[in-house]
């Protein structure tokens, strides 16, 4: 009996889920919902029906996991209360200063409802969170840092695509060497985000539009821009599409620390990835986190749990004795 | 009310426990057990009572969770099951093909008495098998890759020192930089822990030595250095005390695997450690585990556990409240 996967919502993030759900052989994809007209959208699986979420409810003894791929600006905040009323749910909230308040909500509506639920799964949050608790718990005294990169950024490279003149835009955040260096020699350096990252922009400016001034407007952006190192290329939309159309991204989280009877013993802990596509990475961390809510679910847990709470023998297709012998 | 922490035998990794135990609030040293006449050894806590261990079981009620300190080849399969009988135990034995039967020796022993055990808890295995199941489960079309060093093997070390002529040896492990690159990669090579590794060798030989010999009895020693390209550096005593006294170690779990469509997108997720003493941090690791364990313990858990069922949060001494809106 295979864990029946549905689909919430058909982005980037959706179609990754959808090509790591093939990749599980102990998983099936049950439904894909959209808003937009059903009958309209093509899905890489065959034989998988595209429904409308108005219709979500139908699939209630459909599915055993739903797998919500909206955003977390508008959509995550509504629908995973609601639809954890509904089914076990799981979803990528990323918004990390308004994750306590999204995890009261679904947590009522799962306990309300008997279901079990979990937020805030990929890399950051999620794998980044989980090697943050691990280093902190072996090493407390001591201290961590992420950095984040080198990845596009589509806040940054929207708002770099809101400027007069400028035709489209990607922009990298990219972490400073020599930010990183520090960190790893255990010297418990204090940076900002500022200190630990530069931006990158490639832009494609308008025919005759005055790229110093276009240039001048990224560099002095508030909040976006002003603070950090920026460095600007003017690049042609043929270049732009060859060499920048992927959504890579990944980061370092490092936790250095001092053990022993006088404190003096230095350790480091490096946790790294380096990712050719940020949503499909994230998929594919989200569907092994729908196993281990698979199976926390059967075992009667009820409510809103996040990584925090999964013993990583959950995550794995594997029997707990081929782990044991193969694996620890 | 603290964690009750027992240390059972006190070497590199029981003085280690010891420091660790300091670093953590919500813990006490209750006792340590020693082979040795506990009126001859002199601890760092002040006020913990020294007891033979022939007194343990008087201890019973008295500690919340004891960590075996031994070592693998034979204290452990003999400690960890007897004093499962009476105690919570934690040990870190890393006999890896040896693990199965420990596992299930402990496992019964701590079922008939209503205990809960945890074994093989440390780096590798401990943390290393960790990264190496959430590799796995996130990125299932891929392979993963572990390196160890740079760092000393106290065997190979051992096995120079029994050569006619040496006085004394140490031994460093070191991976393979062109290895690791093309782990990294992601072009998934098959290689022999042979071709990930070379060893380089700190000797002191006697006055008037043969070194060429020695250098060659070290190169061609089967099992030991045969099979790996073997650096040898013959060197002062008072050099190898100077330079060669730490106990470093460390490592690398690379992660590689594609996602997407055609599984053409590629990822790389990397875990290393950079010890500047391996008892120590091994240390620091039981003890967060002993933590969990002791929490496990209390929920009416019951049996031989292991890394792979440690939900991340029992980790922490933090609450779970903080721990959602700090790390998360």
């Amino acid at each position: 009996m295979k864990i029946r996967i549905g689909i919430y919502g058909y982005g980037n993030l959706g179609r990754g889920v959808e090509s790591a759900i093939a990749q599980n052989s102990d998983m099936t994809l049950a439904a894909v919902f959209t808003r937009r007209d059903p009958s309209k959208l093509t899905i890489a699986t065959a034989g998988v029906p595209v429904c409308h979420t108005d219709d979500v409810e139908q699939y209630k003894d459909k599915i055993d996991v739903m797998i919500l791929c909206g955003g977390s600006a508008t959509d995550l905040p509504v629908q995973t209360p609601a639809l954890a009323r509904i089914f076990s749910v799981i979803d990528s909230f990323d918004t990390h200063a308004k994750i306590p308040e999204h995890f009261l909500r679904v947590d009522q509506a799962a306990k309300e409802s008997g279901n079990c639920a979990m937020i805030s799964v990929g890399w950051d949050p999620g794998m980044f969170s989980i090697n943050r608790l691990y280093g902190e718990a072996i090493l407390p005294e001591g201290k961590d840092y992420t950095f984040w990169g080198r990845g596009v950024s589509q806040g940054h490279s929207d708002a770099i695509r809101r400027i007069d003149g400028v035709v489209d835009a990607k922009q990298y955040t990219i972490p400073v060497d020599s930010a990183l260096e520090a960190v790893r020699s255990g010297s418990c350096p204090s940076l900002t985000t500022r200190e630990k990252h530069l931006r990158e922009c490639f832009v494609v400016a308008e025919e005759g539009a005055d790229k110093a001034r276009i240039e001048k407007e990224i560099k002095e952006m508030p909040n976006y821009f002003a603070d950090y190192d920026t460095i600007v290329h003017f690049i042609s939309a043929e270049e732009l599409r060859a060499e920048h159309s992927g959504i890579p991204h990944g980061g370092f989280v490092i936790r250095t620390g001092k053990t022993g009877a006088d404190s003096a013993t230095n350790h480091v802990i490096e946790y790294s990835l380096k990712l050719d596509s940020n949503p499909e990475f994230t998929a594919s961390v989200i569907v092994a986190f729908a196993r281990a809510l698979y199976r926390m679910k059967n075992e009667g847990m009820v409510g809103c749990k996040t990584v925090f709470d999964v013993p990583p023998a959950y995550l794995s297709p594997r029997s707990y004795s081929e782990i044991i012998s193969t694996m620890l």
